[in-house]
């Protein structure tokens, strides 16, 4: 069994550098090349899909839209939940990741983006940004809907989504590819390579570039590659990890 | 309860004026400035949705994206399905609509377009353009699949589907928006208006222009209107009329 996972291309924040989290942003036109670039890679590797996954944040959706274009398969089925929404980052949803680390110091933004079970700051609930008072989360049970989140919080989210669900439709034969956000993806890296709380925390997954795993039928990983140019890709790594410097 | 039905933008072969039907063709730049239009004129006048449905065909999801995107609900519901698809054309696929006039007649081919129940040359089985060998309707059942199809063949389609899904949605109080076809749409504005087979083959939907139904707790039509500049959407149902004239 094969699973693809792409994290969605660039967006507006990213290129900004602000906290983004559960903002619904735009792709950047880098974003847009890079969602073309990875269904045209998958394109290429002769990958095809029975069911798409994707979160309620459009950069992702925007970037599934792209990769199925590209695969000529815009007639698929895409299931779309906010629990593969990026990690919620609370309060600061919006702040420019190097002046918070100026304001809070380095080391506290720091701890924030790469401690696994830390929360940032949460929201105000009369806050505009508090999902609950969001149009798109408007069918959902209100104490599902988060104030802020620690990676363990999106783990303790996203992973139960993937058992109950995505897994049977593996186990049903479905190939699958699931679209969604840098700390969603996490969640499921951590899952299905047994990793530590702190080993987690330094996995960086670049953006538009489909990552496969390989499952036998205990749902054991027999192997994990990225598919495209290797050394390009790490180089997106390394710029993924330098992001909460202060500048 | 209301609904609201949009046929997709103009398509390339709209506009180079060939026979199409399940051709998998994409939308024209006109297309996509229709399809954006339609998802303006749902904003301004307010509309929101709960579900969307549309076809298998990228003209009619593409037109559908363009508009959730107007109106900023990616996140919604998209379910697709081929008996939302066009009428089937048969083996006048592909065949421009003046050539096919000029070679059989402006008459044949006004049958073949107006008629209700004159179904075009079927496709041989062994054709690539036969639904049973194409990719897209690997998880259809064979029989299900259509060589060719009258407007009558599309109707027996569309309605099942509209009365056995869309109608049980609606029943439940959601608000739907259909983003489908000529042809397909015609089916259910017969069903709704209660034409006879003549009349329904006299009436012309012009493409991105949103159609609202409004429907009391029977299902019976109260109110029937096109949003947007009503002179423009007169123009446009008398062009689509002109298409089968040789040039």
């Amino acid at each position: 069994m094969k699973l693809v996972l792409i994290r969605h291309g660039e967006s507006e924040w990213n290129r900004l550098n602000l906290f983004t989290g559960w903002t619904d942003v735009d792709l950047s036109d880098k974003g847009r090349e890079e969602a073309k670039s990875a269904g045209q890679i998958l394109k290429q590797e002769g990958y095809d899909f029975d069911i798409c996954y994707t979160s309620y944040l459009k950069r992702a959706i925007h970037t599934l839209n792209y990769v199925l274009e590209e695969l000529d398969r815009e007639w698929l089925p895409v299931k779309k939940t906010f629990l593969l929404n990026e990690r919620h980052y609370g309060a600061l949803q919006g702040l420019n990741k190097a002046e918070t680390a100026a304001k809070y110091g380095e080391e506290q933004v720091k701890i924030w983006r790469r401690s696994y079970d830390i929360q940032p700051p949460a929201l105000e609930k009369s806050d505009e940004r508090n999902p609950q008072n969001q149009v798109q989360y408007r069918n959902e049970k209100k104490d599902q809907l988060p104030l802020t989140e620690s990676l363990k919080d999106t783990v303790a989210r996203v992973v139960p989504y993937f058992e109950e669900v995505i897994k049977k439709d593996m186990q049903a034969g479905k190939r699958i590819v699931i679209v969604a956000h840098g700390n969603s993806l996490r969640a499921l890296v951590k899952y299905f390579d047994n990793l530590t709380d702190d080993e987690i925390v330094g996995v960086n997954i670049p953006t538009g570039v489909p990552l496969v795993y390989e499952f036998d039928d205990k749902f054991k990983v027999v192997k994990k590659y990225y598919l495209g140019d290797q050394a390009a890709i790490e180089a997106k790594m390394a710029s993924v990890a330098n992001q909460g410097k202060a500048k």
